[in-house]
Protein backbone atom coordinates (compact mmCIF):
# COMPACT_ATOMS: atom_id res chain seq x y z
CA UNK A 1 0.00 0.00 0.00
CA UNK A 2 1.55 3.53 -1.17
CA UNK A 3 2.14 5.96 1.87
CA UNK A 4 2.27 9.33 1.59
CA UNK A 5 3.98 11.81 3.87
CA UNK A 6 2.18 15.20 3.90
CA UNK A 7 3.27 18.76 5.67
CA UNK A 8 0.73 20.03 6.46
CA UNK A 9 -0.39 23.77 7.93
CA UNK A 10 -2.98 25.00 9.56
CA UNK A 11 -4.89 28.20 11.90
CA UNK A 12 -6.14 26.03 14.81
CA UNK A 13 -8.77 28.23 15.75
CA UNK A 14 -11.46 26.89 13.21
CA UNK A 15 -10.66 23.53 14.46
CA UNK A 16 -11.64 21.43 17.79
CA UNK A 17 -8.20 20.02 17.07
CA UNK A 18 -6.52 17.44 14.87
CA UNK A 19 -8.92 14.55 16.08
CA UNK A 20 -11.99 13.58 14.25
CA UNK A 21 -15.05 14.28 16.89
CA UNK A 22 -18.47 14.47 16.61
CA UNK A 23 -19.01 17.79 18.22
CA UNK A 24 -17.22 20.26 15.11
CA UNK A 25 -14.43 20.48 12.54
CA UNK A 26 -11.21 18.89 12.98
CA UNK A 27 -8.20 19.03 10.97
CA UNK A 28 -8.31 14.89 10.55
CA UNK A 29 -11.94 15.06 9.22
CA UNK A 30 -11.34 18.02 6.89
CA UNK A 31 -8.21 16.57 5.27
CA UNK A 32 -10.10 12.87 4.95
CA UNK A 33 -13.23 14.49 3.36
CA UNK A 34 -10.49 16.43 0.79
CA UNK A 35 -8.86 12.87 0.10
CA UNK A 36 -12.50 10.91 -0.54
CA UNK A 37 -12.91 14.41 -3.11
CA UNK A 38 -9.97 14.18 -4.79
CA UNK A 39 -9.48 10.06 -5.23
CA UNK A 40 -12.83 9.09 -4.00
CA UNK A 41 -11.16 7.01 -1.44
CA UNK A 42 -11.90 6.55 2.42
CA UNK A 43 -8.95 6.69 4.37
CA UNK A 44 -7.58 6.77 7.89
CA UNK A 45 -5.05 9.24 8.40
CA UNK A 46 -2.68 9.80 11.47
CA UNK A 47 -0.61 12.67 12.79
CA UNK A 48 2.48 12.93 14.37
CA UNK A 49 0.71 15.19 16.97
CA UNK A 50 -2.28 15.56 17.86
CA UNK A 51 -2.51 19.24 18.32
CA UNK A 52 -5.40 20.62 20.79
CA UNK A 53 -8.27 22.88 19.73
CA UNK A 54 -7.27 26.23 18.84
CA UNK A 55 -3.65 25.08 18.34
CA UNK A 56 -1.54 26.03 14.90
CA UNK A 57 0.45 24.09 13.07
CA UNK A 58 3.58 24.86 10.72
CA UNK A 59 4.97 21.63 10.33
CA UNK A 60 2.34 18.53 11.38
CA UNK A 61 3.26 15.74 9.59
CA UNK A 62 0.33 13.02 8.81
CA UNK A 63 0.31 9.99 7.50
CA UNK A 64 -1.59 9.06 4.41
CA UNK A 65 -1.92 5.34 3.44
CA UNK A 66 -4.01 5.08 -0.20
CA UNK A 67 -4.72 1.63 -1.48
CA UNK A 68 -3.55 2.65 -4.89
CA UNK A 69 -0.85 4.44 -6.50
CA UNK A 70 -1.52 8.60 -7.13
CA UNK A 71 0.76 11.01 -8.35
CA UNK A 72 2.91 12.53 -5.66
CA UNK A 73 1.47 15.86 -6.90
CA UNK A 74 -1.67 14.84 -6.00
CA UNK A 75 -2.50 15.02 -2.84
CA UNK A 76 -1.21 18.13 -2.50
CA UNK A 77 -3.17 20.90 -1.37
CA UNK A 78 -6.21 18.50 -0.31
CA UNK A 79 -7.23 19.86 2.20
CA UNK A 80 -10.01 22.35 1.16
CA UNK A 81 -10.74 25.36 2.80
CA UNK A 82 -13.13 24.52 5.68
CA UNK A 83 -14.48 26.28 6.78
CA UNK A 84 -13.82 29.20 4.42
CA UNK A 85 -11.28 31.07 4.15
CA UNK A 86 -9.16 28.73 3.93
CA UNK A 87 -7.25 27.52 7.00
CA UNK A 88 -5.60 24.73 6.36
CA UNK A 89 -2.83 23.41 3.13
CA UNK A 90 -1.10 20.95 2.71
CA UNK A 91 2.51 22.14 2.08
CA UNK A 92 4.35 19.05 1.05
CA UNK A 93 3.46 15.41 0.16
CA UNK A 94 6.36 12.97 -0.53
CA UNK A 95 6.07 9.12 -1.03
CA UNK A 96 7.06 7.05 1.71
CA UNK A 97 8.65 4.34 2.80
CA UNK A 98 6.29 1.34 2.98
CA UNK A 99 6.87 0.83 6.99
CA UNK A 100 6.48 4.86 7.19
CA UNK A 101 4.35 5.04 10.30
CA UNK A 102 3.56 9.29 11.57
CA UNK A 103 2.15 8.62 15.14
CA UNK A 104 5.30 6.17 16.44
CA UNK A 105 8.53 7.01 14.89
CA UNK A 106 9.15 11.15 15.55
CA UNK A 107 12.91 11.03 16.23
CA UNK A 108 11.46 14.79 17.83
CA UNK A 109 8.59 17.39 17.86
CA UNK A 110 8.89 21.11 17.96
CA UNK A 111 6.89 23.46 19.10
CA UNK A 112 7.10 27.07 19.42
CA UNK A 113 4.99 28.87 22.04
CA UNK A 114 4.05 32.90 20.92
CA UNK A 115 3.84 35.53 23.85
CA UNK A 116 3.49 39.00 23.65
CA UNK A 117 4.50 40.87 26.27
CA UNK A 118 2.89 44.55 25.68
CA UNK A 119 0.24 47.00 27.21
CA UNK A 120 -1.53 47.58 24.19
CA UNK A 121 -4.18 44.56 23.41
CA UNK A 122 -3.15 42.58 19.94
CA UNK A 123 -5.04 43.54 16.76
CA UNK A 124 -2.74 41.56 14.06
CA UNK A 125 -1.66 38.91 16.44
CA UNK A 126 -5.15 38.31 18.53
CA UNK A 127 -5.54 35.00 17.92
CA UNK A 128 -1.92 34.19 17.43
CA UNK A 129 -0.01 34.37 20.52
CA UNK A 130 -0.56 34.79 23.77
CA UNK A 131 -1.23 38.21 25.34
CA UNK A 132 0.49 39.30 28.71
CA UNK A 133 0.62 43.08 29.37
CA UNK A 134 2.40 42.92 32.75
CA UNK A 135 6.24 42.46 32.86
CA UNK A 136 7.62 39.48 32.42
CA UNK A 137 11.65 38.31 32.55
CA UNK A 138 12.56 36.71 29.84
CA UNK A 139 16.13 35.82 31.69
CA UNK A 140 14.25 34.63 34.74
CA UNK A 141 11.94 32.25 32.45
CA UNK A 142 15.33 30.88 30.65
CA UNK A 143 16.72 30.38 33.87
CA UNK A 144 13.78 27.92 35.26
CA UNK A 145 13.62 26.65 31.78
CA UNK A 146 16.94 25.11 32.24
CA UNK A 147 16.05 23.14 34.90
CA UNK A 148 13.10 21.60 33.37
CA UNK A 149 15.43 20.05 30.41
CA UNK A 150 16.43 16.44 31.03
CA UNK A 151 14.50 13.23 31.87
CA UNK A 152 11.99 13.83 34.53
CA UNK A 153 8.79 12.95 35.78
CA UNK A 154 6.83 15.40 34.21
CA UNK A 155 3.13 14.25 36.01
CA UNK A 156 2.72 17.66 37.49
CA UNK A 157 2.97 19.53 33.66
CA UNK A 158 0.48 16.85 32.52
CA UNK A 159 -2.89 17.14 32.07
CA UNK A 160 -5.38 14.89 34.08
CA UNK A 161 -6.86 13.64 30.95
CA UNK A 162 -3.73 12.33 29.52
CA UNK A 163 -3.69 8.79 28.49
CA UNK A 164 0.40 7.87 28.18
CA UNK A 165 1.35 4.49 30.03
CA UNK A 166 4.29 6.66 32.04
CA UNK A 167 4.91 10.35 32.66
CA UNK A 168 8.54 10.39 32.10
CA UNK A 169 9.86 12.03 29.41
CA UNK A 170 12.95 13.41 28.22
CA UNK A 171 12.97 17.62 27.47
CA UNK A 172 15.47 18.10 24.78
CA UNK A 173 14.88 21.60 24.28
CA UNK A 174 13.21 24.59 26.67
CA UNK A 175 14.39 27.99 25.01
CA UNK A 176 13.11 31.72 26.22
CA UNK A 177 14.32 34.15 24.02
CA UNK A 178 12.70 37.69 23.74
CA UNK A 179 12.94 39.91 20.71
CA UNK A 180 10.98 43.58 21.85
CA UNK A 181 7.52 42.57 22.93
CA UNK A 182 7.35 39.10 21.57
CA UNK A 183 8.66 36.13 23.79
CA UNK A 184 8.82 32.96 22.34
CA UNK A 185 9.14 29.83 23.94
CA UNK A 186 10.55 26.95 21.79
CA UNK A 187 9.94 23.01 23.37
CA UNK A 188 11.85 19.99 21.71
CA UNK A 189 11.46 16.64 22.58
CA UNK A 190 10.64 12.83 21.05
CA UNK A 191 7.24 13.01 22.37
CA UNK A 192 5.20 15.51 24.76
CA UNK A 193 2.53 14.72 27.23
CA UNK A 194 -0.80 16.20 26.62
CA UNK A 195 -0.73 19.70 27.63
CA UNK A 196 2.95 19.61 28.67
CA UNK A 197 4.03 22.03 26.39
CA UNK A 198 1.09 24.67 27.86
CA UNK A 199 1.54 23.97 31.31
CA UNK A 200 5.27 24.72 31.14
CA UNK A 201 4.56 28.02 30.02
CA UNK A 202 1.99 28.62 31.94
CA UNK A 203 4.10 28.17 34.54
CA UNK A 204 6.89 29.83 33.42
CA UNK A 205 5.42 33.06 32.59
CA UNK A 206 4.40 33.16 36.95
CA UNK A 207 7.75 33.23 37.14
CA UNK A 208 8.25 35.28 35.00
CA UNK A 209 5.80 37.40 36.79
CA UNK A 210 8.07 37.21 40.27
CA UNK A 211 5.64 35.40 41.45
CA UNK A 212 6.71 32.20 41.99
CA UNK A 213 10.40 31.87 42.46
CA UNK A 214 13.20 30.14 40.05
CA UNK A 215 13.43 27.09 42.88
CA UNK A 216 9.84 26.43 42.61
CA UNK A 217 10.56 24.01 39.68
CA UNK A 218 12.61 21.55 41.72
CA UNK A 219 9.17 21.30 43.97
CA UNK A 220 6.70 21.30 41.01
CA UNK A 221 8.90 18.31 39.29
CA UNK A 222 9.18 17.02 42.79
CA UNK A 223 5.16 16.88 43.42
CA UNK A 224 4.37 14.96 40.81
CA UNK A 225 0.80 16.59 41.28
CA UNK A 226 -0.80 18.66 38.78
CA UNK A 227 -1.97 21.30 41.19
CA UNK A 228 1.69 22.17 41.55
CA UNK A 229 2.15 23.96 38.45
CA UNK A 230 1.23 27.04 37.06
CA UNK A 231 -2.28 27.01 35.02
CA UNK A 232 -2.47 25.70 31.01
CA UNK A 233 -1.47 28.49 28.40
CA UNK A 234 -3.90 29.38 25.82
CA UNK A 235 -3.80 27.39 22.98
CA UNK A 236 -3.64 29.84 20.46
CA UNK A 237 -0.14 31.17 21.30
CA UNK A 238 0.99 27.32 20.43
CA UNK A 239 2.46 26.17 16.70
CA UNK A 240 3.55 22.70 16.28
CA UNK A 241 6.51 24.16 13.70
CA UNK A 242 8.64 20.71 12.66
CA UNK A 243 8.68 16.86 13.33
CA UNK A 244 11.77 15.25 12.51
CA UNK A 245 11.98 11.56 11.51
CA UNK B 1 -5.16 72.59 22.76
CA UNK B 2 -3.83 69.64 23.96
CA UNK B 3 -2.04 67.18 20.90
CA UNK B 4 -2.05 63.42 21.86
CA UNK B 5 0.10 60.91 19.96
CA UNK B 6 -1.37 57.52 19.32
CA UNK B 7 0.80 54.80 17.48
CA UNK B 8 -1.68 52.67 15.73
CA UNK B 9 -2.07 48.65 14.83
CA UNK B 10 -4.27 47.75 12.64
CA UNK B 11 -5.51 44.55 10.18
CA UNK B 12 -6.36 46.18 7.41
CA UNK B 13 -8.71 43.72 6.36
CA UNK B 14 -11.76 45.02 7.74
CA UNK B 15 -11.17 48.54 6.85
CA UNK B 16 -11.69 50.28 3.83
CA UNK B 17 -8.60 52.29 4.56
CA UNK B 18 -7.45 54.86 7.07
CA UNK B 19 -9.81 57.97 5.76
CA UNK B 20 -13.16 58.58 6.57
CA UNK B 21 -15.67 57.47 3.77
CA UNK B 22 -19.10 56.50 2.96
CA UNK B 23 -19.18 53.63 1.35
CA UNK B 24 -17.54 51.44 4.35
CA UNK B 25 -15.50 51.28 8.27
CA UNK B 26 -12.26 52.75 8.07
CA UNK B 27 -9.33 53.40 10.97
CA UNK B 28 -10.04 57.17 11.15
CA UNK B 29 -13.62 56.85 11.76
CA UNK B 30 -13.90 54.23 14.20
CA UNK B 31 -11.22 56.14 15.82
CA UNK B 32 -13.42 59.40 16.13
CA UNK B 33 -16.10 57.18 17.12
CA UNK B 34 -13.68 55.45 20.09
CA UNK B 35 -12.83 59.34 21.03
CA UNK B 36 -16.41 60.45 21.01
CA UNK B 37 -17.25 57.48 23.40
CA UNK B 38 -14.79 57.84 25.82
CA UNK B 39 -14.39 61.75 26.41
CA UNK B 40 -17.47 62.87 23.95
CA UNK B 41 -15.70 65.01 21.76
CA UNK B 42 -16.15 65.13 17.49
CA UNK B 43 -12.48 65.36 16.38
CA UNK B 44 -11.25 65.22 13.40
CA UNK B 45 -7.85 62.91 13.54
CA UNK B 46 -4.93 62.91 10.72
CA UNK B 47 -2.62 60.28 10.31
CA UNK B 48 0.86 60.17 9.04
CA UNK B 49 0.09 57.39 6.26
CA UNK B 50 -3.24 57.60 4.66
CA UNK B 51 -3.30 53.68 4.07
CA UNK B 52 -5.51 52.18 1.52
CA UNK B 53 -8.03 48.85 1.93
CA UNK B 54 -6.49 46.35 3.19
CA UNK B 55 -3.26 47.65 3.90
CA UNK B 56 -1.98 46.54 7.56
CA UNK B 57 -0.34 49.20 10.28
CA UNK B 58 2.14 47.96 13.28
CA UNK B 59 3.01 51.66 13.70
CA UNK B 60 0.83 54.06 11.70
CA UNK B 61 1.12 57.51 14.13
CA UNK B 62 -1.51 59.72 14.38
CA UNK B 63 -2.74 63.18 15.79
CA UNK B 64 -5.69 63.68 18.11
CA UNK B 65 -6.23 67.19 19.65
CA UNK B 66 -8.72 67.67 22.15
CA UNK B 67 -10.03 70.53 23.69
CA UNK B 68 -9.07 69.90 26.85
CA UNK B 69 -6.78 67.95 29.30
CA UNK B 70 -7.12 64.27 29.68
CA UNK B 71 -4.65 61.73 31.04
CA UNK B 72 -2.32 60.91 28.58
CA UNK B 73 -3.21 57.43 29.77
CA UNK B 74 -6.99 57.84 28.66
CA UNK B 75 -6.45 57.68 24.79
CA UNK B 76 -5.20 54.41 25.57
CA UNK B 77 -6.66 51.66 23.61
CA UNK B 78 -9.82 54.17 22.29
CA UNK B 79 -9.96 52.04 18.98
CA UNK B 80 -13.15 50.16 20.32
CA UNK B 81 -13.20 46.83 18.33
CA UNK B 82 -14.82 47.96 15.22
CA UNK B 83 -15.84 44.92 13.67
CA UNK B 84 -15.26 42.49 16.82
CA UNK B 85 -12.83 40.95 17.36
CA UNK B 86 -10.60 43.74 17.79
CA UNK B 87 -8.48 44.56 14.39
CA UNK B 88 -7.26 47.97 15.90
CA UNK B 89 -5.22 49.12 18.64
CA UNK B 90 -3.25 52.00 20.27
CA UNK B 91 0.21 51.42 21.29
CA UNK B 92 0.84 54.24 22.24
CA UNK B 93 -0.26 57.58 23.57
CA UNK B 94 1.99 60.48 24.16
CA UNK B 95 1.11 64.16 25.05
CA UNK B 96 2.75 65.69 21.63
CA UNK B 97 4.44 69.40 21.60
CA UNK B 98 1.36 72.30 20.88
CA UNK B 99 2.40 72.04 17.04
CA UNK B 100 2.78 68.59 16.66
CA UNK B 101 1.41 67.79 13.39
CA UNK B 102 1.01 64.31 12.07
CA UNK B 103 0.83 64.81 8.50
CA UNK B 104 3.44 67.02 7.17
CA UNK B 105 6.42 66.79 9.64
CA UNK B 106 8.14 62.88 9.40
CA UNK B 107 11.31 62.27 9.12
CA UNK B 108 10.63 59.42 7.43
CA UNK B 109 8.23 56.24 6.59
CA UNK B 110 8.94 52.79 6.85
CA UNK B 111 6.84 50.27 4.90
CA UNK B 112 7.52 46.54 5.11
CA UNK B 113 6.19 44.55 2.01
CA UNK B 114 5.50 40.71 2.80
CA UNK B 115 5.47 37.89 0.18
CA UNK B 116 5.74 34.34 0.45
CA UNK B 117 7.06 32.55 -1.76
CA UNK B 118 6.56 28.64 -1.94
CA UNK B 119 4.43 26.45 -3.88
CA UNK B 120 1.76 25.67 -1.39
CA UNK B 121 -1.11 28.69 -0.47
CA UNK B 122 -1.13 30.62 2.57
CA UNK B 123 -2.51 29.03 5.64
CA UNK B 124 -1.54 31.07 8.78
CA UNK B 125 -0.68 33.78 6.64
CA UNK B 126 -3.50 34.14 4.46
CA UNK B 127 -4.30 38.26 3.87
CA UNK B 128 -1.18 38.86 5.68
CA UNK B 129 1.21 38.51 2.74
CA UNK B 130 1.56 37.98 -0.85
CA UNK B 131 1.40 34.57 -1.88
CA UNK B 132 3.97 33.55 -4.81
CA UNK B 133 3.79 30.68 -6.02
CA UNK B 134 6.72 30.53 -8.80
CA UNK B 135 10.29 31.15 -8.28
CA UNK B 136 11.49 34.50 -7.62
CA UNK B 137 15.09 35.74 -7.34
CA UNK B 138 15.33 37.79 -4.12
CA UNK B 139 19.15 38.61 -5.26
CA UNK B 140 17.96 39.81 -8.94
CA UNK B 141 15.19 41.94 -6.96
CA UNK B 142 17.52 43.24 -4.46
CA UNK B 143 20.12 44.87 -7.63
CA UNK B 144 16.85 46.11 -9.21
CA UNK B 145 15.66 47.51 -6.07
CA UNK B 146 19.05 49.20 -5.84
CA UNK B 147 18.38 51.61 -9.02
CA UNK B 148 15.30 53.05 -7.66
CA UNK B 149 16.84 54.57 -4.63
CA UNK B 150 17.49 58.27 -4.63
CA UNK B 151 15.88 61.12 -6.12
CA UNK B 152 13.69 60.52 -9.17
CA UNK B 153 10.77 61.58 -10.76
CA UNK B 154 8.82 58.27 -9.87
CA UNK B 155 5.66 59.20 -12.26
CA UNK B 156 5.85 55.10 -13.29
CA UNK B 157 5.49 54.05 -10.20
CA UNK B 158 2.52 56.28 -9.07
CA UNK B 159 -1.12 55.69 -9.07
CA UNK B 160 -3.25 57.62 -11.89
CA UNK B 161 -5.12 58.59 -8.45
CA UNK B 162 -2.45 60.02 -7.36
CA UNK B 163 -2.77 63.89 -6.37
CA UNK B 164 0.90 65.08 -4.77
CA UNK B 165 1.61 68.23 -6.81
CA UNK B 166 5.26 66.21 -7.94
CA UNK B 167 6.42 62.89 -8.94
CA UNK B 168 9.88 63.59 -7.65
CA UNK B 169 10.59 62.10 -4.45
CA UNK B 170 13.56 60.65 -2.76
CA UNK B 171 13.54 56.69 -1.95
CA UNK B 172 16.13 56.40 1.26
CA UNK B 173 15.99 52.61 1.08
CA UNK B 174 14.49 49.92 -0.70
CA UNK B 175 15.79 46.57 0.59
CA UNK B 176 14.89 42.77 -0.72
CA UNK B 177 15.54 40.29 2.12
CA UNK B 178 14.80 36.42 1.92
CA UNK B 179 14.71 34.04 4.60
CA UNK B 180 13.26 30.90 3.54
CA UNK B 181 10.35 30.92 1.75
CA UNK B 182 9.78 34.48 3.09
CA UNK B 183 10.47 37.60 0.95
CA UNK B 184 10.31 40.75 2.73
CA UNK B 185 11.09 44.33 0.90
CA UNK B 186 11.08 47.41 3.08
CA UNK B 187 10.91 50.59 1.58
CA UNK B 188 11.76 53.99 3.39
CA UNK B 189 11.20 57.64 2.47
CA UNK B 190 10.28 61.07 3.99
CA UNK B 191 6.84 60.51 1.89
CA UNK B 192 5.84 58.18 -0.80
CA UNK B 193 3.30 58.93 -3.81
CA UNK B 194 0.15 57.35 -4.05
CA UNK B 195 0.42 52.75 -4.30
CA UNK B 196 4.31 53.84 -4.68
CA UNK B 197 5.35 50.83 -2.70
CA UNK B 198 3.22 48.05 -4.10
CA UNK B 199 4.02 49.17 -7.78
CA UNK B 200 7.62 49.24 -7.19
CA UNK B 201 7.51 45.58 -5.40
CA UNK B 202 4.87 44.43 -8.61
CA UNK B 203 7.92 45.61 -10.81
CA UNK B 204 10.60 43.86 -8.63
CA UNK B 205 8.15 40.83 -8.53
CA UNK B 206 8.52 40.75 -12.59
CA UNK B 207 12.09 41.18 -12.56
CA UNK B 208 12.39 38.39 -9.69
CA UNK B 209 10.53 36.23 -12.03
CA UNK B 210 13.23 37.08 -14.96
CA UNK B 211 9.93 37.73 -17.01
CA UNK B 212 11.49 41.29 -16.79
CA UNK B 213 15.61 42.45 -16.95
CA UNK B 214 17.44 44.57 -13.99
CA UNK B 215 17.87 46.95 -16.68
CA UNK B 216 14.02 47.71 -17.18
CA UNK B 217 13.89 49.71 -14.12
CA UNK B 218 15.97 52.73 -16.35
CA UNK B 219 13.05 52.47 -19.27
CA UNK B 220 10.44 52.56 -16.77
CA UNK B 221 11.71 55.63 -14.77
CA UNK B 222 12.68 57.06 -17.91
CA UNK B 223 9.22 56.56 -19.85
CA UNK B 224 7.63 58.49 -16.53
CA UNK B 225 4.20 56.32 -17.79
CA UNK B 226 1.98 53.87 -15.13
CA UNK B 227 2.05 51.80 -18.08
CA UNK B 228 5.98 51.24 -18.05
CA UNK B 229 6.17 49.67 -14.53
CA UNK B 230 4.36 46.33 -13.04
CA UNK B 231 1.08 46.26 -11.38
CA UNK B 232 0.01 46.67 -8.03
CA UNK B 233 1.02 44.28 -5.67
CA UNK B 234 -1.82 43.50 -3.61
CA UNK B 235 -2.73 45.64 -0.45
CA UNK B 236 -2.91 42.75 2.09
CA UNK B 237 1.21 42.52 1.78
CA UNK B 238 1.90 46.29 2.97
CA UNK B 239 2.63 47.05 6.49
CA UNK B 240 3.53 50.63 8.15
CA UNK B 241 5.87 49.73 10.60
CA UNK B 242 7.23 52.97 11.72
CA UNK B 243 7.12 56.88 11.13
CA UNK B 244 10.26 58.98 12.74
CA UNK B 245 9.85 62.65 13.34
Amino acid sequence: MPRYKLTLEYDGRPFHGWQRQRNGPSVQAALEAAVRAFCGETVDITAAGRTDAGVHAIGQVAHLPLPREVSVEAPRNPLTPTPRPARGVVREATRGAADFPARSSPRARHYRYRTVNRRAPLALDAGRAWFVPGPLDAEIMQEAAERLIGHHDFTSFRSTLCQANSAEKTLDQLMVRRQQDQIDIFASARSFLHHQVRNMVGTLKLIGEAKWSVDTIEQILAARSRSAAGPTAPAHGLYLIRVDY
